[in-house]
């Protein structure tokens, strides 16, 4: 290791959100392991992206490619951004990986073709769905679903705040301090059962994008009381 | 009537949010009609508002005093602003009042004593049980949930957006109108069933409240693109 922060491993991490977050991370000096179903897949997004890190002189991080069980196995913290439909059986095949680490889900459960009217799963949310398939000995944390993937990707700022829902709160800060890296607040937003309303509120945002043809996100306000 | 604006009646109009609510659209000139369960009850916060308004210089706007079935009976839009708990008998005893009529739903199922936990209704929301229960004669749009009551009572300036949900563009409207009244912004936020991702936010936000010491609110952001 180069430095003392944690391996982060991010599954799906060939999709928009995961090569924006895949991004942010890598320039603030995470080592980074890209997870696909398989080797190949990642190894492309993988070498995308230090070509980009090249180009903006942070050559020297560390960027892997790995299929998704090997990456949850090697990482420290992992990463979830699959489609929902892909949700289920992918925690499936990496639970045994990820006992005793932290799981950022960034999974909204959007399903096709109503993507801008709330769907939420029975089980209440994709985040409490993650805890339940993995079980206590995973910290599940929610984050990232309200943060438009294109705005991550731009790697410029963003006007974005980060609800992250999770039952554990030290595992809640350790996400926080990665939502910081990425450039965004992180707020503390309650446990995993939270993860419901920040996962419904992004097909809420994408009606506001189609209606006024932009790439909302939203932000806590008021907060100057504290 | 003293100009044309439509008759607003506010059921439960005594708590936190309605009488913030019936302050600011009787400040903005909109006739008021207190519903409560007796009138009673309704007359107090009745004649409270009728000496605010004097206090301003806008004693001249007419506020009246009803039960609730009374106040949607001659109203022409009505918002109910009752706690969960008595959300659904509510409805039903002014059922036939409202038919033809916007109903604007402020109501959060909150469920004590875990108000900072996400518990949605099997239903789905608040709101989708209003649209329900009130059947297609009543136009029900979901607006409010995530203001705090004593930022509307203070009168002041409030950065909070208002998300307004409902299966009727037309209705969604006229409610944006009287959010814009009150003195915010109110955004279109898609059909009745995104109420969900509203009314889930604001036990998120009471979390943070707690969590932060502050009265947060939400805010739409990323629409300078639009």
């Amino acid at each position: 290791m180069v430095n003392n922060k944690p391996i982060v491993a991010i599954l799906g991490g060939t999709g928009g959100l995961g090569t924006g977050l895949a991004r942010r991370w890598a320039e603030a000096g995470y080592q980074i392991i890209i997870g696909s179903r398989t080797q190949d897949k990642a190894e492309l997004a993988a070498s995308e992206l230090r070509d980009l890190m090249q180009e903006r002189g942070v050559g020297s991080v560390q960027v892997l490619a790995m299929d998704n069980i090997a990456a949850a196995t090697a990482a420290e913290i992992v990463a979830l951004t699959v489609p929902f439909a892909h949700h289920t059986s992918t925690l499936l095949s990496v639970k045994n990986a990820l006992q005793g680490k932290i799981l950022i889900d960034v999974t909204v459960p959007l399903i096709p073709p109503k993507v801008a009217r709330v769907q939420l799963p029975a089980d209440g949310s994709a985040g409490q769905i993650a805890q339940n398939i993995l079980g206590e000995g995973v910290r599940v944390v929610s984050a990232f679903q309200n943060v438009a993937a294109v705005h991550l990707q731009e790697g410029q700022g963003m006007d974005c705040d980060v609800l992250v829902c999770g039952d554990n709160k030290e595992a809640r800060a350790q996400v926080i301090e990665l939502v910081e890296a990425a450039g965004l607040r992180g707020l503390h937003a309650g446990s995993i059962a939270n993860a419901a309303a920040v996962e419904a509120m992004t097909s809420l945002l994408i009606f506001i994008n189609k209606q006024y043809k932009c790439h909302a996100g939203i932000k806590v306000t008021g907060m100057e009381n504290s």
